[in-house]
Formats: C-alpha cells, structure tokens, sequence
C-alpha cells in the first residue's frame, strides 16, 4: 500500500462523490475485508458493493489482495491502494477540463464553513458572506496546493501513520505557507475580518 | 451526540491508549452497533468487545441507544458521546495529576515526527535532533492549545461535518496561531532550522 495517491483524473476523483464508496475505501485502508463482509458492515447488498469495488479497482483505489475458498464460494479480499488519496488542486480549482463539478462542489464546502461560523462566535452580516467566503476559498485552496506539494516531493515511504504523521505534515504545510508572502497578505485579512465579526 | 468532547480526566484519556478501543470508539462515531457486529468487524471475541464497551460507558465516551430482542437474546446497540473526542493538553503538557504518561507520549509523537523529516527531503544530523524535536513539541503543543480554546467556546452546534468542518475549524485555529507573536517567533525559527536541513 503506498503512502498517498495523488488524484488528477476527474472521473476518479467523482468517484468520491459518494457516500457508499467514501465508506468501503474508509474501511479497505484499515484492513482487506470481502465485499460480504463490507456488505454486513454498511448495510448494502453484495451486488451493489461487488459493483462499487469493481468500479474502484477499475479505477487503481483498491486491488486484491487473496481469495478465500469456501465450499463453492471464492470469496475476494479488497485493500485500498493507498493509506491517503487527496484531489489535487488541479481538480477542485477546475483546472482541468472535466472538473468543474470538483470546483464548484469545493466553493460550496467552504459556502458551508462560513455558514457554521456562528457556531464559534462571529455573526457574519449577510452582505459581507460572498467577500468572506472567497477569502476562505483562497486560504482553502493555498493550504491544498502546499499539502500537495509536499506529498508529491516525498522521497521515502513514511514509516509511521496516525498522529505522528499528522504533526509531521501539518508541520510542513504551516512552514511552506508560512514562507509565503501572498498568505501572509490573505491571513491578515482574514484575521481583520473576522475579528469585526466577533460577538462577545 | 455532541459535536466535541474535551478529555480533561487522566484515566479516561488512557483509555485511547489501547488501538481496539480506539477501533470500536471510530466505529461507534459514525453508526450503532452491537457487541457482535463490532466483533465481527473487528475480528474480536464478542466477550472482550463486551468488556471494552463497559468501560467505555463508565467512561461516558459511548452510551448505549437501544435494544432489539431475537429469541431470548438481547442485542444492545452503542454509539458514541460524541464525533469528536480531543485529549486536553492540560494532560498532553502533564499539567495534571496523573497525566506524566500522556506527556510522555505526546513527547514520543513529536520525536516520531522528526524521525520521518527524511521521508520529506530533509536530513537532521544527529546532534541537531533534540532542538528540532523540541521546537515541535513547542508547535505541537501551541496547535493543541489554540484548537482546544476554539472547541470550548463553541456557542451552538454545528451543522456540518467532514470536509466544511475541518475548514471551518483549520482556519479559526490559523487565525488564533496567526495573531500569536509567540507562535510567529517560533514558526520564524523553525523555518530557519528547516531551511538548513534541506537536501536538494
């Protein structure tokens, strides 16, 4: 299983569109399951997750990995590909052809965000919600770019996964966009901004 | 189910130690589930998960939301508190009794972390790996803080999860980082001490 797979064909990436296949790779990169193990686990028939896995593995997400002979029955063991796929910016900034779903489903995601913002304490006036949300669209989309440039300049396999790994690339991440003036200049925006927003 | 719950009692902390809990706690986070699924899943006897979810209960991190009778056995289903449980730093510091254990592994996560530099393109002669392992624990620690301060000042529910959420909560724990000069000094030296380990 390697590390991280970066994704830059649309039709793969859309793949993760649904909740159902998010669900079977969430669970193949803890461990190879059988499309009937999946099947009791996510509450779906065999056949519709037998069609998921074979769309996946179609797709390079998952592959298998041995097969199980019982009785008449060969059952098929699936593991996902890699421990972490991430949509490359390519995609959900719409730089690609075939990606303008990817782009505009990532505007919509930090719609959202902004949205919840009342949940932590700052009340947004209505009229100040688009200008707001392009800055997070901005902060979102510099953060994925300098994700995506680490992991595409890996140069061994990591050797640990869980919180170490998260310090060590959320580590890289913050040093990356800590060099870069055009984030400093975006996150001393933001921070005038909500502050007027902040409800005591 | 809460959104976030702050783990502030040493002994329930540990309980995180243990990788099958923490399998049964992910599960639990996004469906209930019995006893037996969960061994099933998790290729456990039904026993030991059986035990694991009564301490968890006591612990108050799953409770138990109904029942469902078959024949004459009585199949409880859990699910947990919260989505999200988030260890407190009082105890990842050892600033409370009993939590040394905690410190010491939240340490061993940051020495982890430099141990993997290499896989990034940047190797840290032998002498210098204390600093450095300091300096993250020094990040680690005021990222740790600056999301706890957020969490426990949420003022209603959220309404999102996944994606918008973890933008949402990225970038109010930037914003606060940001506007922290001791955290800008320390990013300054890190990048300085990074910048010097870099294989081209």
């Amino acid at each position: 299983m390697k590390d991280f797979i970066i994704i830059k064909d649309p039709k793969v990436a859309k793949l993760f569109a649904d909740p159902c296949r998010r669900d079977i790779l969430h669970n193949l990169r803890k461990r190879e399951m059988t499309a009937c193990q999946l099947a009791r686990l996510l509450e779906k028939n065999v056949s519709s997750i037998s069609h998921h896995l074979s769309v996946l593995e179609k797709a390079g997400l998952v592959k298998q990995t041995r097969t199980l002979i019982k009785g008449n029955l060969v059952e098929k063991f699936y593991q996902a590909t890699a421990k972490k796929f991430i949509i490359s910016y390519t995609l959900s900034e719409g730089l690609t052809p075939g990606s303008e779903d990817i782009a505009k489903w990532s505007k919509e995601t930090c719609r959202s965000a902004v949205e919840n913002l009342p949940a932590f304490g700052y009340e947004i006036p209505v009229e100040k919600e688009k200008k707001l949300s392009e800055l997070i669209e901005k902060y979102s989309s510099m953060k994925h770019i300098a994700f995506e440039q680490i992991i595409s300049r890996q140069k061994k396999p990591v050797k640990v996964t869980g919180p170490p790994l998260r310090i060590l690339l959320s580590l890289l991440e913050t040093v990356r966009l800590y060099e870069n003036k055009e984030f400093r200049r975006l996150m001393d925006e933001i921070c005038e901004q909500l502050k007027s927003f902040k409800v005591t």
